[in-house]
């Protein structure tokens, strides 16, 4: 029988950390070769962390991060790598380029460079990389090995062809994928249907963990060249899967079935070509491993929770903070918001300050309470009246005459703000925010204020989603956390006397359709409108009035802090629009 | 004589308001026309305005844009013209283009696409667009016409040389470049290049105006087929260029020297077709118009200064406001932005307000007293001890026995920032931000505090031009605002008794020069230390302090109001760099 044992290494790289990225590699290694394992792959660009940013455009980044991957060749005998790194000299005139190197007995033996180079929503790479014109081919032993990168394999025609038609087996297919709501289904779909078109074994490796405003969910996927999955990484954790693939079932598949691959003429005019060096295998296996068992797919819920814990404990981590400070209003938003932090960094390592108002109900403290004594978390106490009365007496004498309204309310937002960063500034602790998508979207909320803070959990949920979140944390526990009360009472901001969010926004179940067609759809307003009407849901004028918030509140966005993305199009690096803008698709 | 009158148009047009900038497209027309012009050319994208970033995503964006265009040509009778818009449909799956139309006898005659997208600084070009690939030549009446757009004439071999080959005499190169300070020279050494190599006549016509961090600053320029400078538009303002162009000069210059054009290789190698569709003068000029006055280089200091007062207004103007509002400390930055404010948007749309604290010395209020009457301006004088007290009470226990700081200082500027966030609430006011580039790029400004604000004027201009530009205006009036005393004073936050920026910075000139080199030529420590050594300037620890600096404010910067970009990298679009970043390259 002819096999071969692989391992596929979900590592946590950080971005810019090249000697640590190095050494995590390198682990990798020593564990995928006590393991038996004759090839590890790590995920893209494993050595700089994904996505570098401008931190590509310095020549002597580059120049480090070719030398951490001559280090990791170094260990690579007795088994062989692939490993993700920046390719090439950078300068004026010439490219670097996105590439796995293929590691063999202490030297690169071969390089693939990224070809299909992703320039849309979060993506940047046509602004960093040349695009990659070579196909290789290794011939590791008697098995033929192909290697792809991440977007590579999402076109009908592209590397896995070319090297199809060159005779490869497997596609170790390396990535930094980040994760949506819903987008694990769509990858599964299409490395299986690549493995099955191919008749290839499909080894598609990712990264896991938190950069910035993407999180990398793991989920490592190995497809049969039926196009059947037989092996899946950990969700949203590091992991090393070991399996063997048994080369026989490429050869009976190709036997038993003729290959509708890509016509020369097809070949010719992607412009790959194709080289074949040689290598020959490393360890030899001996007993088998066990097969990986196949887990159930995660709910919607499940996967965004594990998503914003992990985002949120890793930019603490990677900005080097240990402990947070949040703002607790007694609000769902805010009570979820301190649930995912102790969740993610512990309860020893969140403090929450409740900071009420003339107009706080006796509610928001009570909650606040109740939730820091479930969580056993400390509370402080700060009622905010002086600071209040503070600016009230500053501001007299030039607003005298004029009728209180907005700008009153935010006053009292932004002492919060003050507050908080103020400890945070003191004691060197991380601020999370407690904005929604739905607030974000609609500008519900104020910049300075509530807005102020290094990290916002959940920027990107939307509040129907907030609430959903809140039941399923109660369900799945450790404990029930959350109180009834919070969950069941209507959304206020408490900035005046007995204000609702619903006094100024439509039902958030109308508001998040609105939102999500407008945002993440790009649908225009008669669309939108027919929608909600055939829905009975939202009128004419509350689409219309809806989008209008959406549009001229690009300016607060713009100064928001970063948070997990979770949808399809996230307002950040996703979303670029204009500030002074005069469109008007309303 | 063969001659032909041409007028280039550098309007002001606005992202968005399409309706708006066709109207103002036709009135360029009515003009041209008026003043005998046969062919009048626009801007790049001078339909949306440019950038349109993802505004060009949603489909209906592009589909009223192609409308606008439809009515603009029907105004084409009499005169043709050429106007920048967005080419095809949107799509997942279908490209839309940056493009220019040749209008003629009220239809769209000639479509060129452009081919050169640039993708690296500002620029997302890639993001959008898709790649054109024809290069048309308009036969115009006998007179053979090329167009290409921006970046394609920054190729060594582009659309002018495939236009040159089928006969092309005049390239019309229609763009919307943004102003870097030293830009100019660069621009017109290429545009003179192009068409002294191509034995042409040169004609760039550029947008104007700002648009969020970008300023355009028009300066259209027409070059002989010598290569020598003929005509140049306005700088910083609308213009309508109208000049002769005299045929015979191309021919001389073809007769009497080679062309040194691409070869039929290099030619096919680029891959453009070339088309020629036939279309016929319009108007017949009688009378010769005057030709255009050559001016003199603006200093530095003046097309810095233009270009901050044109960002300031257009921002203001285009986000809809009239009036804004400044804290005023009595400082260098502050007096300067309000300077500027003045000169944008007139004295009586200017409020500033002194924020004095316990620790502001008495010069921060008669300084700022003293510009305010030389200005014009409303000056508010609002102590903000009531709340900094309120404030260390709230605190007062959670505090105790710690060691006032870095905390206890940014409260005091997050008071002011809610002072004047508050009034711009109440009274719909711009709020102006005040920070420079070296406090931006070392993180010497409080977040929520000096930071907060919608626009921030000089947030790209170093400190040390900050001194120029004072003196600069000062010396080339209206009046001299700026009294001497707010230039000679050492710069101090005054946050706590006797602080001075030179407790915690070097001296303005090194760290400029500093951060001028790890910014925007990406040096690393050891080249920026060996400069510093030889220049007697910082030694190798205060390198490294600055750039440690650099890198962990990062997520000061991700939350910064926008400004004008004014210098060859600006901290905005033009910078992507990761927050979360373990990178230290010192």
């Amino acid at each position: 029988m002819r096999t071969l044992r692989i391992a596929l290494a979900q590592v946590n790289t950080s971005v810019g950390d090249i000697d640590g990225n190095a050494e995590l590699i390198i682990e990798g290694i020593k564990a995928a070769r006590a393991a038996g394992a004759e090839l590890v792959a790590f995920p893209e660009l494993a050595i700089t962390g994904y996505p570098p940013e401008d931190l590509v455009l310095h020549r002597r980044f580059v120049a480090d991060n070719r030398r951490a991957l001559e280090r990791v060749a170094a260990e690579a005998h007795g088994i062989s790598a692939i490993v993700g790194f920046v390719d090439g000299s950078p300068g004026r005139d010439e490219s670097v380029y996105n590439a796995a190197a293929f590691l063999h007995e202490g030297r690169v033996a071969a390089v693939y460079r990224k070809i299909h180079l992703p320039n849309y929503g979060v993506f940047d790479e046509e602004r960093y990389f040349g695009r990659g014109l070579e196909c290789p081919v290794i011939d590791f032993g008697g098995v033929r090995i192909g290697m792809s990168i991440c977007e590579d394999v999402w076109e009908p025609i592209g590397s896995a062809e070319v090297e199809r038609a060159a005779g490869a087996e497997i596609n170790i297919n390396i990535n930094a994928s980040p994760f949506e709501r819903g987008k694990d289904g769509v990858r599964r779909e299409l490395i299986g249907d690549m493995a099955r078109r191919n008749q290839v074994y499909a080894c598609y490796v990712n990264q896991v963990g938190g950069q910035d405003e993407l999180v990398f969910d793991g989920t490592s996927l190995v497809y049969g060249p039926d196009g059947v999955l037989i092996a899946e990484g950990e969700r949203f954790d590091e992991d090393l899967l070991v399996l063997d693939l048994d080369l026989e079932r490429v050869a009976d598949m190709r036997s038993s079935g003729t290959w509708e691959g890509p016509s020369d003429d097809e070949l010719a005019e992607i412009g790959f070509s194709t080289d074949l060096p040689v290598a020959r295998s490393g360890a030899v296996e001996s007993s088998t491993v066990e097969n990986s068992t196949l887990s159930e797919p995660l709910s919607e819920e499940a996967e965004v929770y594990r998503a914003l814990v992990l985002g949120t404990r890793d930019y603490a981590r990677k900005t080097g903070f240990e402990k947070a400070v949040i703002a607790l209003s007694g609000g769902i938003d805010s009570t979820l918001t301190a649930v995912i932090a102790v969740d993610a960094l512990g309860a020893e390592n969140v403090l929450c300050v409740a900071l009420p108002s003339r107009y706080s109900s006796d509610g928001s403290v009570t909650d606040a309470e109740a939730l820091a004594q479930r969580l056993g978390i400390k509370l402080w106490n700060l009622p905010i009246e002086p600071a209040h009365a503070a600016f009230e007496e500053i501001l007299e004498e030039e607003f005298r005459g004029t009728a209180a309204g907005l700008a009153e309310e935010n006053v009292q937002s932004r002492v919060r703000g003050n507050v908080i960063m103020t400890i945070s500034n003191k004691f060197g602790y991380l601020v999370l925010t407690t904005g929604n998508k739905s607030e974000f979207a609609t500008g519900y909320a104020t910049l300075y204020g509530d807005m102020a803070g290094g990290y916002a959990v959940i920027k990107d949920v939307p509040k129907t989603l907030v609430f959903r979140l809140c039941e399923y944390r109660n369900d799945a526990g450790p404990g029930s956390p959350i109180p009834r009360s919070v969950i069941d009472k209507p959304p206020s901001a408490e900035l005046r006397p007995d204000q609702l969010d619903s006094d100024s926004l439509p039902p958030y179940e109308v508001l998040d359709r609105i939102l999500e067609r407008y945002i993440e759809d790009r649908w225009d307003a008669g669309e939108i409108i027919a929608e909600e009407v055939g829905l009975g849901g939202g009128d004419e004028e509350t689409v219309r009035g809806v989008l209008r918030l959406v549009d001229r509140n690009e300016y607060k966005r713009r100064q928001a802090p970063p948070g997990v993305k979770i949808t399809q199009l996230a307002f950040g690096r996703d979303r670029r629009m204009p500030i002074a803008s005069r469109y008007r698709p309303h």
